[in-house]
């Protein structure tokens, strides 16, 4: 039988559209930074691209800056010399790694949402930077990206939002929004390569490069342009904003709950983090206390399903996750999660297959257990 | 009549088999952080190219750090708190963007190439970096790699050692020399994508990350990794050995000679630079004062040739030559230059047909100067 892909938030396959515009790439020879036609032809494929990408989250194309990763364009602006960086605890790797003793934590609500503060009270000041993740990567939880804005914009501070788990499976229109800040895209959550992603810097903010040389991306992030892999990014963000626009993940979100009610069923003890929270509709993070996470995902794997605990680590080791210690679960409990999440071509089928494996190792653990 | 492309040293095409891994790549969905059956499968493939890259360069292959550009594996390393940085004026933009005031100039010879010193009396010593070019990317003019290995071993400082140009193009056995500093490397050069490199990090030797997050790269450059540009990187590097150790390059070496005859025989006023030194096989770069290399390339642009003048600039902007400038070439002669660099698969017909386009537009430039 079939394996069954449901780790869709750590990567997910390359689209169609993507895997054409790479192979299109790949015909056509220049350096984007020589001035001859072959030059100037790679060079078009990346503007291509650059417009894509910044019509997936209605922002100008001056304003995307093409890098290697959302870590590598989170390291550049935290690299800058802020005075102080308030951020939620819930925070990606590419952030926490990054923590020192400048850092302040931001008050969390219930199932990590962040707590929006009265204006007049607002904590930060213009030379600080506050970071949010706008869908969380473990638990599907999102913020809101236009509170943050405007309290950016109202205390002078700027804003770091990482967008990744969010852009492409719902509508993002930052430029909507009172522009104080960057954010974070994501090429291989959207449906693209990975090693490739961007920087959003709104007109008027400035950016201090971290790779200097050459002088691309507006001087922003030096080195040769990933022409092949930008051209995938670009493909897969219209097709994204295609599928969003379309609609096409109420349907996922329809399937996350049968996931969700099949697995109640099976089990009591089971918690369904952040169910009550405005969430991703692909994504379910749930906890049965005493059942490792290491070892469901394990489980699970020899079963044939790929799932995960806490996002992907890099080790290949599996700790309790530290988003869901912020969020107030116990170290038992944030051990004893995994989480599923769905692509836009997961089926009922699949969803429920899933559901009835894992209920029967499930069973074997409590056997074992008791 | 089809374009001749003679601009190999910005950027090279895919190679076939570069073509081929990154296609298998795309069908492969996992991240390679993850430990499911798919992540397995896509780290499999990262770490299959690193023993490719590792070959090609004769290094171990706990060496080889995954990047995206050598730009950035250069800033890496120039990062990091060097009392004093050593450099020889002649390097690739991505060193000389860096250049501050702790920042010394080592003595060139003749065609750019690197005085080696005394041993009783180098100037650089023990946290002092020595930054060398091992095969100048407009000259083709090469250096001598165990010379600065072992001039960095006795002073007790670290060499970062750029070898973009000249790994895939000479044998580079960089395992064999003393031990003492980082090289770069870059795919595209050698027929693998755009936008994936490598810092080889010799073991014993600490890097500092500059990237930091999910801990890829064993600490050493986090972000999920470019996996089809690294099968690329991977694929383009085998099949660069194996081309390197059939002595093809020496039919190249042929052709850049032949070209330069036909020249010379056209124009007594041209200056191949690096002719008498010891030079790429595939790289000519040639100086006629007076006629600016931006229009050279221009008109031999439109005449269906790509050459460049200089290495490729990104803001499409053409400058006088920071590198022969820094050999002691005139203001004018440096702004007179061109750069023709020969691929594997270059023929002798369409060197011949750059040599008489040339001449005819000589002879044009000519008419008009008069």
């Amino acid at each position: 039988m079939n394996r069954v892909y449901l780790d869709h938030n750590a990567t997910t396959p390359l689209r169609p559209e993507a895997r054409e515009a790479m192979q299109h790439a790949m015909d056509v020879v220049g350096n984007p930074s020589s001035v001859h036609a072959e030059g100037r032809a790679a060079k078009a494929i990346v503007e291509k691209a650059r417009g894509q990408v910044a019509a997936l989250v209605g922002v100008e194309t001056s304003e995307v800056v093409f890098c290697g990763s959302a870590t590598e364009a989170a390291a550049q602006v935290l690299a800058m010399p802020w005075a102080r960086v308030f951020w939620t605890g819930v925070e990606h790797d590419c952030i926490a790694a990054h923590v020192s003793d400048h850092w302040y934590d931001l008050p969390l609500e219930k199932d990590g949402v962040r707590q929006t503060m009265p204006m007049e009270s607002l904590p930060f000041a213009s030379g600080d930077l506050l970071v949010v993740q706008l869908a969380n990567s473990e638990t599907g939880v999102t913020q809101d990206d236009f509170a943050t804005m405007t309290e950016a914009a109202h205390s002078g501070a700027l804003a770091l939002i990482d967008t990744v788990q969010m852009c492409g499976k719902s509508g993002c229109d930052f430029g909507a929004s009172p522009r104080k800040g960057f954010h974070l895209m994501s090429a291989h959550k959207i449906g693209g390569p990975k090693g490739v992603a961007a920087l959003i810097v709104p007109t008027g903010t400035n950016v201090t490069a971290m790779i200097s040389g050459g002088g691309q991306e507006m001087g922003r992030r030096s080195g040769t342009e990933n022409v092949i892999g930008i051209a995938g990014f670009g493909a897969a963000a219209q097709a994204a904003q295609r599928d969003v626009e379309a609609g096409r993940w109420d349907r996922v979100e329809k399937l996350r709950n049968i996931l969700e009610n099949a697995l109640a069923a099976a089990s009591k003890t089971t918690i369904f983090v952040g169910k009550e929270a405005p969430r991703l509709p692909n994504t379910s993070c749930f906890i049965t206390p005493g059942w490792k996470g290491e070892t469901q995902v394990m489980q699970m794997d020899l079963a044939g399903f790929a799932i995960s605990a806490g996002s992907a680590c890099s080790s290949g080791k599996v700790k309790a996750s530290r988003v869901l210690k912020a969020m107030g679960y116990s170290g038992l409990e944030a051990a004893s999660a995994v989480r599923v999440s769905l692509g836009l071509d997961t089926t009922e089928d699949e969803v429920l297959r899933f559901a009835e494996a894992w209920t029967q190792k499930l069973k074997k653990h409590e056997a074992r257990a008791a």
